[in-house]
């Protein structure tokens, strides 16, 4: 299995007056599933930035495809669809509360900086751990 | 001009750990700007609202090319870029203080709907209104 | 047991250039824990929304102690401190990763409104429910 | 004069479900607010990090009046109540467009730290500067 399914339970600070999710909050929770599905890969994002690197998003993308509100528990699907040479690729899914529509996709682009924000090769501990959880495609 | 300059200052609540600003907030920059780039037009989002359609975001998109952080006084330009049969695409740069590198840009692609989430064509007075200000391509 | 614990991890854009949360954050998962509160006590929010009445906030105090910060595991506690007759007010304290520390202190007062903002007594089925978990003071 | 007024147009993301401004935005206001505050007296909060102090909060309250919502221009206006050995105190009041209803209103309280977060005597400059805009109590 090369992804890892993090639940969310939609708050009502997340929606907006015409009822539903605001935008915007999609990417914080594409953030809060790439942070467990690091630890879930046994390389908290937290040890990262300890041994001196970060991962700032350089690109991202959503396709809204249906609305979710309040207190909907929803699954972020998190995959790594491409791993280069100091960029990193995150894919996500969000299915609603039954599992059965995707509401929206969406992916995150990376690089890998060091503390100065100066691009870095992707460390060869994260290379190994994460690369048999690449995708096909 | 075919374009609209929001002006906005980065909040401290704005950054996050890296000392820059978190990268799901430019979408949050992106709708206030969108806001007032309709108020500019003599269309106010609230009056399309009252008048029964709304414009949720069907797809977003950013690139993020240079950071930002607290008290930096960011331009957003918009424009539309396309006007289809039920469907409007803004699209984004954001600059820096001092107007010359472009920090981030992006679109967001929108449906015109009523209050039932139904897709509807787009209103006639908004056509009139925003074809002049869709950029050539 | 009168009082409901909300886990929470911390995330990365709740962080801020300080390198901690960012103070606004709390009132955001007082909220969050409310919710799971009332689910917990079989009377879940959405169901009092169905039912024509909502909560809105009329008053909020947090005490920052201590700062909290990327990837804690934060508990919060809830509970109800007092019930009136349409006023209901929650008291929260905010545990660290290890449980020890109380980080972060508040309340928050709500009062019971129909769909238009028009102050309503406590509903009956709220009262029974909610009244055996009230906080000796 | 002794307090600063600062414009804020609620945004489509500040709203809920309910269809008015989310409870915990208004700390986010009065944040920026604050920011304008301190540039207005010749001190940017940026210049204060500089020199190496910081002012996290260690207590926040709101008292909710009325309900905002999108596109309200609001007037957050601020003031310092009280300037202690390490402490300092911010009043806010929020008014609606027509500057005729408080909507809201609060405070924050804040203590000099050093980048360890280690509490420091007020400085000096700020003393100079704030003492005047106290307000008489």
């Amino acid at each position: 299995m090369n992804y890892f399914d993090y639940k969310y339970r939609v708050r009502y600070g997340d929606t907006d007056k015409m009822g539903i999710s605001y935008y915007a909050n999609y990417l914080v929770w594409f953030e809060a599933a790439r942070t467990e599905f690091f630890r879930a890969l046994g390389l908290p994002y937290t040890e990262c930035e300890k041994q001196g690197y970060y991962l700032p998003v350089v690109e991202a993308n959503i396709q809204y495809l249906r609305p979710s509100t309040y207190d909907d528990l929803l699954t972020v699907r998190t995959s790594v669809a491409e791993l280069g040479r100091s960029r990193m690729r995150f894919e996500y899914q969000v299915f609603d509360s039954k599992m059965i529509h995707v509401i929206a996709s969406g992916f995150t682009a990376h690089v890998f900086v060091d503390s100065k924000m100066k691009p870095q090769r992707v460390p060869d501990v994260v290379k190994k751990i994460v690369t048999p959880f690449i995708l096909l495609t």
